[in-house]
């Protein structure tokens, strides 16, 4: 039985993985870490766990955590997990970071985009960056693992074999997404309020979202471009009035001679065998609905004869692939499971 | 493995009974019944079950099923069941009846409220009411078993212990009730649309939804009357812009001297045990949210000295404890299985 | 052109006062104020006024402002108002205040329910209940105005030509009552974030809501008790996941011999001539869309023949004729308008 | 006082051009015109109106109704208008069209997207595109009026200014698109049921919708190209679970030397006397709420140096600026009224 703490459990994603792995059957969570309810009963903050976690909430102490726990999970604020990295800790316990602190490689980027000080750049070399359906090999082994962004996973899964194999213009990429409020975690906040999401639709973030350049860097890379930089793209988020569910609507100019056909087996390639991504085809495009509550990805694709243009679109649930789930999913992958174990669970649809 | 079959499995409740199925570790569906879709692809009408479920829409021919079924789940509109019900089929199968076709015992109650001839008024007396809480042992031994409806269900678990132990007086009941608008179904129909559903919140069925003798039966039964009519209520079911969930706010007059301490123990008496049942106890009331998805019915309760009456609250998910799980729930009883098998997902809380 | 001020102008019941005088021919806003945000543009708080208002926020400076205004809306917390009242403010402009402040005539159940000291017992006397087709002639004359709470508009005028009559046995009474979000403010706390209160429905403040002293006052008048104490009732409110919309249903018992007819009568005798209470009627039941934006109330109601109980249902908007829109009705009356006066928006219905 | 035909009046779009007319100053509706409720009350379809509107459903007989109207609304299936346009109808009243019968001016170009055959095309020269802040002058003398799409509104909007002014490659343009519900209209379809739209967003009509023409060939005229047919964009619409409001996010590549000043002039020399049109500026993103229930175009831009891309963002409550709003400003201008006359109502904000 893998033993797992996780810092900031009182956080949507947070909260969402401590119910993934309750029903997970090789692990179990001894730790349940929150900063702002240390001390109260983590079933009375979140009464859905009523009866069935009993567990009071603990410290944010990473040290004494990681004397206890096989795996530490982090989903915590941006720069609370490189704060505190050290030698020691990763000797003890493997880390599984939810925040961006080590998902690029250029510390220079990370704090132009974050706008803080990296305060353990020393361990960006060792971490693996956690999209399995790419980097399956290294996560096996990895100690120091950085989930992957709920907006990133979706646009990187959606458009990687399009990049992988030449068939789009990585200029003229150009993602719009949409995500539940969710997204936006659980801080009180007015614009987050009831009355100010519902019945409302706005992009936020626009040209400064903060998940761009971990894209690009991933698309980079996927392009052949091992310095990460090749690929400069839009990316727009917009905060949809409903609780969870991401679609990314991928657009990019197909390259000349790329055809309907080798698009398809762009997609097949890269994703035939894989458990958690459902390729529904051309035409056959996903809707957020049909994923939530699940790990699945959704991707669909229309070819536009009139532009030349292809249009992507990738569907995750943001909470389970766009973090708790994916978490898992490395999770298994780095204690030697099946990759889907505990993860199987079906779509809700309503 | 338990062979099932569902009749009606494209409405709501028919897909979610689909899903439970889909993750018992003891049934398997063998036929997904839809007179509608017959003959096209399951995983193409529910597209969550995309790369879960490979078969095709089948027809509603029970006596085929029957014969490759051992339990028949009728999802079903009032009066199918009671008029394909015959005894060679309850030999080959169970079947477990989510419609309201053998929850009265009384066929004059049902024709009158629900407007249509009863045809199968012989098989009456041998249908068990499907509350397991409440008919545990009958229902271990039942072939024909209505499964209670949304409202009854929360309704007659929040009363159930008030009444039994008489302390609360029956002729004063008051049941308000709130559901999501799953329970609505999936026919398409004006007043279901989004556009006329959300943003605003109405009663319906006033004075005459169908539940109303459902609830006073069973609480006649728990009030010690055997002709299931000595309860006589007021039953309001409102329909709320949301997926799912239920609650009922039920209001009684208490008793004269029933005190706070009987109330908590008739409550653990009859629920201390429960798996499904969670107590909140006096004070902390339950929301649906926290049962979204789970099995599990929520109870909590006030006393109001001013007025001498109690408000006790309960909330269910109308599709989970309220249709699918709670005929899932049946069926392990009715097989020999533990209750809980297959049931125990968390729930969801976002 | 009367020129109003509004304190907490900032607040959701403020910010639609003043979209209702923006469209009014004969009021107009000359001051903004806001604790919170004086100083800024009230425009960039509030971005549908971009370009319709060009004020900045002001402080709360009572003083000052009365110089200024001929009426002033507080909008505020409880205990503002009763703060700073004294006879200079009321000589200088008239006050309609939307806080309880001045709505229960006895300091002590004031005090016993809010928990707050009452700081201006003394005014309480000459405040004027503002619930326009109930007190229409004292409001008038009136220089203080207690402007109703929203579920306590809704509640006590569907309820009043029944207990007017004598109709109803009011011990019987029992009003569940629905809230849109917008009634609980725009403070920023987590159980008003989007996704705690999407996609769920709960009980809050059973038993204990403060606006439960409010209706019995009010009904106990109408009762004939001039104590305002006769009256004792269960009120329940609950909150809804959409904006806007109250919706109160009220169940009592009727009097022996009361007949349909008599309670149509009753309902036709006190609302006949009101514009702004529709009736629907028996059997036609209110639903908050029809009346969203609007000043409306809406009326329906059914009796129950097998319990012997009427089923009476109101429905106005919480923001219109529950707050800002009869806080609009109240200055026309005072201030010798049309009561109508830039309150005939048709309801939004979507 | 204008005398109103509606046809199409139990339609989304059509009940809000009842609600808008009615508080009209100087048009009133004198026909409710309903295919599927002739004869029935007009507010017991709409019980918003109760109280508000007496009349009952006429048929959709347009013969008759030319002689009693000075204008006719028809908010119909696409081909109706067209199917039944005359000369005799157009001396006897006015016409504005809701559908897209006359919005494109190549007959060709509506039979392909549309897939039906155009039965009046000898008026499709006649007909006036009645996008008032682009055609004004046309629209005073119109006698038949095209109303333009909701989609295609604030599209055409957002960008007209850009390619005006050949500040963008119009080569690059693609639009990502999201629209409330209300934009489906009433009709009752599985899809469009609430629990089928609520808690997901997904894409339709990928590469096919039929605003896409209409957008392209108001943008060539734009851009100097009197055949309409030098600008092909990708347009991409989502259906989002509100009600109402509609986000158009346009992304293009900005031409080498394009200025943010220069930008910010295109938009200040087009729309800087606009009533109608809020200029935001760069940075300051529209949201629909702030739009809603206004007649109101908001528009923002920002320019993302790193791409060299502009994202240009426009909102608008797809039932008025989008449908029935617009339909009132075309009806003003052609009846030689202020073109705000009845239009002035702010936006709703929650």
């Amino acid at each position: 039985m893998i033993k797992a703490g996780i810092i900031g459990s009182t956080g949507y994603a947070g909260a969402y993985l401590a119910s993934i792995l309750l029903n997970h059957p090789q692990a179990e969570v001894v730790w349940y870490g929150s900063r702002s309810y240390a001390g109260q009963e983590y079933a009375g903050i979140y009464k859905n766990f009523f009866r069935m976690v009993d567990e009071t909430c603990m410290s944010e102490d990473l040290e004494t955590l990681a004397e206890e726990a096989d795996v530490i999970f982090t989903a915590t604020p941006q720069g609370y997990c490189a704060g505190r990295m050290n030698e020691d800790l990763l000797k003890k316990a493997k880390i599984i970071d939810l925040s961006a602190d080590f998902r690029l490689k250029d510390r220079a980027v990370y704090e132009k985009w974050y706008g803080i000080e990296h305060k353990a750049p020393g361990f960006l070399e060792r971490a693996v960056y956690g999209l399995c359906e790419i980097n399956r090999e290294q996560i096996r082994s990895a100690r120091l693992l950085a989930n992957p962004g709920c907006y990133t996973t979706c646009s990187i899964l959606t458009l990687y074999p399009l990049v992988k194999e030449g068939l789009i213009d990585p200029a003229t990429i150009i993602i719009d997404a949409k995500s539940g409020t969710s997204g936006a975690g659980r801080s009180a906040k007015v614009p987050n309020l009831f009355c100010e999401v519902n019945e409302s639709i706005k992009a936020y973030g626009v040209t400064t979202h903060r998940h761009t350049p971990e894209i690009e860097e991933q698309l980079s890379y996927a392009s052949g471009d091992l310095s990460g930089k090749a690929v400069k793209l839009s990316f727009t988020p917009h905060l949809v009035p409903m609780n969870r569910g991401l679609l990314a609507t991928c657009y990019a100019s197909l390259k000349d001679g790329a055809t309907a056909e080798q698009i398809r087996e762009a997609y097949e390639n890269c994703y035939g065998e894989e458990r958690f991504i459902r390729l529904r085809g051309e035409g056959d495009l996903p809707e957020t609905r049909w994923v939530q509550g699940s790990n699945f990805v959704d991707i669909g694709w229309r070819i536009d004869e009139r532009t030349g243009r292809i249009i992507a679109i990738g569907a995750i649930d943001n909470l389970v692939k766009g973090a708790a789930g994916q978490a898992v999913q490395n999770m298994n992958l780095m204690f030697g499971l099946e990759e889907q174990t505990g993860l199987m669970m079906p779509p809700a649809f309503l």
